[in-house]
């Protein structure tokens, strides 16, 4: 039987601590054949949107991100952790369970008014997701959608992004 | 005219400290044809490896080799900073100008006598890529090649990397 894009997840328990259920896409894409599903499906799911970018944000957002990208014809933009993109940026700080983190983009990548659509692996609480779209949005960018590889339905990240449109290729019930 | 990839580089002088002329891509990525022609001439810089892999580091090697990757038909092996991939690895720790830095890459990932391409975007003094290449080789992988958007030629990566085939889409004369 043809195999399904969760054949090529790996579940790994207890990383990176106790109690959380990892997946892990890097199994995916490390199969040609995994590689070809997940960025056709997640490039199905972005063509609603006549966005002429995606962004993604760092490191597995670009993993994503840009090919679905390429495959589309749309341009790429990364959202990056503080410190790391040369010109001038905006910044967003969110809570993580321990403390805080700091993203950035840059300041000229989006026009006002200009849609987009954010790409990236996985879809949890969603803390970091609303992050990203408040950066977007500083630059007046309007998102149309969110689309993500995994969701942990779980965890209610579409209630902390209640009024956006999300998108995931594959969902899980648990965390 | 039409624009050439070197075009849509942008040049940051003294970033991120005074001397270096950064040369930063996000602004080929950004713009959906300057995306396309990056991904096309390095897809086209892997085309004499039969290797059924592309493997890229963290950060911007994922926004390269990714894309080259799925456009070639191949998968994709991520090799990260310390302490990000869940399954067992292998790692390699390399001298920076200050301190060292260390790389993991999946046990699992390459099987002995495997060919890859590393796809990266930048060649500097090859410190980084040597230790790339070294991880590949510990797990009993054969580089076919490397290949970068970037080559700064004045930082003489192509002596580090001595024995090795190294491609680029686009070269600068200084550092």
């Amino acid at each position: 039987m043809a195999k399904s894009l969760g054949d090529y997840i790996t579940t790994i328990p207890d990383f990176p601590e106790k109690g959380i259920m990892f997946r892990d896409v890097t199994t995916v894409v490390q199969d040609p054949e995994g590689l070809k599903m997940a960025i056709e499906i997640m490039s199905d799911l972005c063509r609603d949107s006549e966005a002429k970018v995606i962004v993604g944000p760092e490191a597995r957002g670009f993993i994503f991100g840009m090919p679905v990208a390429y495959n589309l014809g749309k341009g790429f933009i990364p959202i990056r952790k503080k410190g790391k993109l040369p010109r001038e940026t905006v910044e967003e700080t969110y809570t993580l369970e321990y403390g805080t983190a700091t993203v950035e983009i840059h300041k000229d990548s989006i026009q006002p008014g200009e849609h987009v659509v954010i790409v990236d692996d996985l879809l949890a609480t969603g803390g970091t997701c609303l992050a990203n779209i408040k950066l977007v949005e500083k630059l007046g960018g309007i998102v149309d959608k969110v689309v993500v590889l995994i969701e942990l339905k779980g965890l209610n990240g579409r209630d902390t992004l209640k009024g956006y449109k999300v998108e995931s290729a594959l969902a899980y019930e648990g965390i």
